[in-house]
């Protein structure tokens, strides 16, 4: 069984990781840590990493910015893996991770659904096989109307992951309206539907000469992430050091 | 049974048009006209309206913008109510269609398949029904990769369709990635995709709280305007003078 | 200003609808009505019908089966119109409804949301253009795992929404794996998917020669038919006696 | 460059075949065998195989289920392997294909595709990830309304491809009607809906607790069939003695 310590236990995300795991018998969560102390848990909480000496097998990390870099050292400091879900990290805390993950496992994506990870896993196959068959690709990404980025840093990661595989050659193109030409060969079109409280969609469309294949992922709430943090947990548990992504759990 | 002259009759729609026509008995085809006589039909073939002295129901032209004003002023003098299928059409054209409408039965439409301006109109209707309880617009369409223009004429076609029934309110958005703001209330989002042979495809989706509704149309061949034409045809036959179109044929 | 009076708004569905009138200034609660009394609430709230003697527009009726006949006679008694929103009831208390809705404004429906009271008449609007020119019709539904029925209520009300106006001459196929034949013309296809958590989903396809034509719903909560509850309410308010449903409110 | 001997060459798809080999610089047609000899060609045509001596890289079969035993001998005799795309093969002949196998290299599917057999390789390996996640499977396809059998022997093949994966333990179901139960976990619902001239459509759905992935497939023509088969014969030059499927080119 893999023990956590959830570092942001008594945030939104980290209360929906609790009751997660108290319902899957994989995974127990030994130890709590959290500045605001308001919410009873099953599991003791500090208000600090350094008042926290509970044995554990893996961190998990849904916190926010400023939180992050003392648990990265603790991290370092216990040789506790680490899974860092908090997003919104600046370059020098992307640095403090990175330089942290010679010492323990750290475990840092973009996204941290299982579904997003597979569908960049399965778009990266399907663009080996079709580039060559002269497939052209496109990708559309779909949120609320309060989402003020475009297109979403998730279509972006999808559209990274693809163009990896094609040696980073492609473009991105965004608008198509502003000229008259046919569509050039290296280029992924990326499109941004905004409407209603969507909470996320993103579709990859491979288009050739008279078949089509999309491969197409829907969100419906925000608990996938706490899902993701799990299994992500789980996979982490006993990893040497090393920087690890959610990719890595797609093993097959 | 309506009969018909075929004004272009020997080019490619109006050969399915003629194929159309004798699988169906509640039209004929009485004469074609056609500068171009290398092809076999059953039904008398002349190379100028002059010579086409045929009693006849309706004319459906589906010829080059070179040749309508010929079979338009034909159709003034013969009245015999003409379907303008032919694309591309300039501003005089359009004056000189309008100003023969006063005398004989026009129909003209920017998209002849049934099914699109069924979309137009289902979208206007939903659009009245749902603009006031806060539901977004955004139409994608979906092309082939050899398509200059984006977006299409038929996404414009809808988005000036839904924009007539908000009392042109709205503005039309192409492209997001150049700003971070929410998405503005009275904006219609069109969104041009790429790709092999996609040979048409326009979605109309209104996203609001918690529900999304959308509409959608696929085209799999050009086909479906010599169908629309034909009936066009059947509806032109026996009305009044007037300029009319696809819309026209949506009452319900 | 529409003054409602919230039957069951203690429960569930009781509570959304305080929440939704909360934000909207043009309906108010005046007074609740529920027996179980252990939340507090910005109106006064009766445990019973006789207790209640607010001035009011319309009943919104959340509750359930057995509590419907009592809040019918009220309606009836106080000429005040009601909304019936709650599931379930009986052969009896349908009969009894539409006795009391000779005396008072009585709105009653399959499904409460907006969007598929839309999408049902964009449908029935579709289905008299398209079935002449021979388009075949299928609705695909998709519900999570857990429901236990199949097809869905509201699949069920759809189809039947459409055979209406096609003089209920299309029979239901909901399997087409045991016989090898053509697909019969007067047939709607329902097809019943079921898995993970999806709220609910409806699509209806027409599918004719080179073309295809869908009209989608996606439900994303319940909280859609709160809303649909609290349109049917204003809609209500000053309606002669009779019976309605939420196709009413689609007038265009 | 490869050297195709065709067989079926005067049928549709051997002429289709002809010209995609026509447009690809590697590859090329040697020679064709067809007892109908009406067509011309750009290489030499043979009434039967025995008449052949042509040298040749691969053999690529399009013609009926009658014509196959003999290209199969002479695919063992002179010792080219050989792609064999004609369909509704009786057991005896599926028997001796395997038999000849083990002289020759001999390739077979049930769908000729690149991208069905992409779909059923991203199918198996989104199975690996996503059933002990608890996402339940579901398969939808869309044929025109003149196909006689369903569900379509491709959905089939996506079933079994996922089912291979899950050792064979889960069962397929077809309808579901006419019980009243929660969806049980090990089951596969294959749904089969018919309308209008749709050549093939076909979509996997896993949905999981609030996300869904779907990985989708359309064919717009037949011709996707001779595009696969032209890709099998430049994968099978060379190859030793063994049975292959469309399957082995999805190498990645």
């Amino acid at each position: 069984m893999t023990r956590i310590i959830m570092h942001g236990c008594n945030g939104k995300m980290g209360q929906v990781i609790s009751s997660l795991v108290a319902e899957n018998d994989q995974v127990t969560i030994v130890a709590g840590i959290d500045p605001y102390m308001g919410i009873e848990n099953p599991y003791p909480v500090f208000e600090t990493p350094e008042q926290c000496h509970v044995k554990a097998d893996v961190i998990i990390d849904f916190s926010n910015a400023n939180a992050v870099d003392a648990i990265l050292d603790y991290s370092a400091k216990t040789s506790i893996p680490i899974v860092v879900c908090t997003t919104g990290l600046s370059e020098d805390q992307v640095a403090h991770l990175k330089a942290i993950s010679e010492k323990v496992a750290v475990l840092f994506s973009a996204n941290m659904s299982l579904g997003i990870n597979l569908l960049i896993s399965l778009a990266q196959k399907a663009t080996k096989i079709l580039t060559d068959a002269n497939f052209d690709i496109e990708i559309i990404e779909k949120h609320h109307n309060q989402k003020v980025d475009a297109p979403s840093g998730t279509a972006l990661a999808i559209a990274d992951g693809i163009n990896y595989t094609l040696d980073h050659t492609y473009n991105y193109k965004y608008d198509r309206s502003a000229e008259r030409i046919k569509r050039p060969k290296k280029e992924i079109g990326i499109h941004a539907i905004r409407g209603g409280t969507i909470v996320g969609e993103h579709d990859v469309i491979f288009a050739g000469e008279d078949e089509i294949i999309e491969i197409n992922h829907k969100a419906m709430s925000k608990r996938i992430f706490a899902v993701g943090a799990v299994n992500a947990a789980r996979f982490l548990d006993g990893k040497p050091a090393g920087l690890y992504n959610m990719g890595d759990l797609m093993t097959f």
